[in-house]
């Protein structure tokens, strides 16, 4: 704690008075323009990851980057969306797995967790649909291989129970929201992202602006397609894996994938 | 989203590419020494304003900072309380409020969401032992002075909820877990922790070590006072209101206490 | 019923008969004082042991004294409380446990009764935070004395969960409110209180007043000490152990402090 | 509390000393023949109107003595009933709603109780059903002779919420269970009981033995009538009102059965 004491001396007497202006702004109220729900997991911090200002991002974070469907239960999250959507009127919702997630871990082996961990044994039937998936489909795969495929699915198994809350489903409609699947890499710094068109994650970086999973991409966008939106760098075409099917990746396109490319 | 994704470049090559082994440290697990629990609000930056370094805060994040009592409900703040604890051996909880908090002022007016926000109306219900106290012992405040004592009051609250937890109330019996009542106001910078022997909220930068609320609180340790544990700094305890109850708080002591004092 | 009817007729031609004016004076309202919680056991008389009058005593019973969170269930319990003390401005409430508990019995073997009584081994759930304590720190326990601790520390976690109430929050806040922790012991008519300065129970009959578990326990009253307060008879401090905290009670300490002096 | 503890000397010094053997017995185990469901009103004594002694009546009590349908929720009543037919074998049940109860005053003006007391609103949800019986069936009736009606319609009701428990439904089956409805009436001290023969509710006191609300008085029982098991004194038979179904009762029949005989 103490070591916390003195970070909060320094942060008002460095961070603090160096930007006196935002904070007197800030305090009058805040506008972000994105709701960023990921993992508490101690190695992630979005405003540093994103290079975000305060203000920018309203933030949701519980062990797995978990949502559950509405109606399931009376949580946080729930709530939580309805408030930036409806009160802040917050048009983007990215959803942010990461590399080595404990919660994930957690649901290869969930049976084990019943007796010492029975609130996340529970907490993790949000994320069945993700288990069940990968169960009946990446039945040949294990170990860190099988983690990394878990944690990915699950981000998407997320964005589908996201899509049943109330304000989403409607500012879906409207076309006023946008959702975006994200995965950080603790050991590289990197982000993927889901490309809905590609069916695979794909190196964020390298993209101007991002692909987006929203209504619009399962109804090509009039007078504009997919190709439009999306300005891959060409590295990121190169493989021609990327276009497969997330359920046929073999060993190598995953390396490519979700280790990022080592020439960048 | 250019704006983020431009985010992430800059991440990836100046913070990142200057920390590469400790993002390759990291990469083989995380040891967090504190569960960070605080609002949504995109003003607040829990590692920016404690200036911990990653992997050092396990964070939970919603809407009011609000934990739900045991058994209230299948939400992510009781598994994750549950994973921060029994997995990774967490021994403090900081519970963080914050100045002009947006769930506080839905508390005010609780039934005027319930038709736009029913979500948030619902999830308000574990903040109703906050109103109530407030509604029974505050009646004569309002407006930004009701706000400021609802939020601090909420805090102390979701202690309470915490404490029903197995594995919360299993660790302070053990006296391996302590836990923090703080606010952290937007417009100085500052943050101000509950003093459970003086009962008001104090500014923390001024305390070394930290007062803690935690069992050995309510039985001083053997052989020494709570007065040595806290070395207040005399800016502290000028006021003499500080050891008010906060129920006789005057407009002053709140300004006082609350907003820190503007000679910092 | 035969034997219970017989018994109506005898309580109306001797009791009533000598009581006429009472119960004409009950009959125009209540007005009891205390809100007493115990175990639906049949061997525990709430107004025969404290040979409280007619009028004296709210009372609550269920299988081992239990009260759920706050907004975990709507069970019978936190409307009852509700009513106690918002209706009936009742300012003191016993938890009372007792020995060879049979809720406590179950607890110890929860997982038998998924199957045949699978009621009570889900509202055995709100005595989990006991189950999960005394697992963690009594593992060296068994048989007798482990039900004895199991029922002991029942009873202060249903403390716990009885504080998360609206009206107990704000009650309290007021100091209008005092929470006594309870054990009744059948086999020798006396009745063990919780002594939070002395972290341990001690027999009630030596006291005067009682030790109170409320807020003002937490911080000792101005002017005056928990000494001051209590009036322990000799008997109860000759052994030195009622100062040790639970967790290190021996067998010989246990028999002396839950079973009551031999000599009363 | 001084009086309580001082009561409870009294109780060790007197009671217990002159029945040591019985409380050495009852240290061993119970065998409590009835489970007693009464309402949580300070002027109720279960063990004293019925001159039970301790280990006869295994008791439930709440704020209308009200048991929710299985399933409707997790409080004590549901698992303290299984474990009463489940672990104790008991075969008689007996509901016992009394005079001037306040939880069916709080019945007849539901609405009201939404702010101040938001939990007794919410459990009198249980006893929706009489609420409703009533407003459809007893229009014509206000104040002191509405509450009457509503408190013994209360209790039919909350013995069709008990026939939901699945261990009600099977005792019933074989024939193992009995469950009798009870009025309690502060004022002269006497008890009614449902006939559910006669449909209305009769003086208790002059029955040997009971009538009793089970499965075989649906199906008239093989070989037998009830009126050979209901052995009514006289005087209870004189008034041919009583054959009236409850939904027509004349206020003179309710002033003959709801206040009792003067003449006894």
């Amino acid at each position: 704690m103490k070591k916390l004491i003195k970070g909060l001396r320094e942060f008002k007497s460095s961070y603090f008075s160096a930007n006196e202006e935002l904070f007197e702004q800030l305090s009058h109220g805040q506008k972000p323009r994105v709701l960023f729900i990921t993992c508490s997991d101690s190695r992630i911090d979005p405003n540093l990851i994103t290079q975000a200002g305060l203000g920018e991002l309203f933030v949701i974070r519980n062990a797995g980057n978990i949502i559950p469907p509405f109606g399931a239960t009376n949580g946080g999250e729930g709530a939580t969306i309805e408030y930036a959507v409806q009160a802040l009127d917050i048009q983007q919702i990215i959803i942010c797995g990461h590399s080595h997630c404990g919660a994930m871990k957690g649901l290869m082996k969930l049976d084990s967790l019943r007796v010492e961990m029975p609130l996340v044994h529970d907490w993790l039937k949000y994320a069945e649909a993700t288990r069940r998936l990968v169960k009946d489909n990446y039945s040949n795969y294990e170990g860190e291989e099988l983690l990394e495929i878990i944690i990915a699915e699950n981000v998407l198994t997320q964005i589908e129970n996201l899509r049943t809350y109330p304000v989403i489903h409607s500012k879906l409609h409207q076309k006023q929201l946008s959702i975006y699947a994200w995965i950080y890499q603790i050991e590289t710094g990197e982000v993927l992202t889901y490309d809905s068109q590609k069916h695979a994650y794909v190196l964020l970086q390298n993209q101007l602006p991002t692909s987006e999973i929203d209504e619009t991409l399962f109804n090509p966008p009039l007078g504009k397609t997919e190709q439009d939106t999306i300005q891959s760098s060409p590295e990121l075409l190169i493989s021609p894996h990327t276009g497969f099917p997330m359920t046929v990746l073999s060993p190598q396109q995953m390396e490519r994938i979700y280790r990022g490319s080592k020439t960048n």
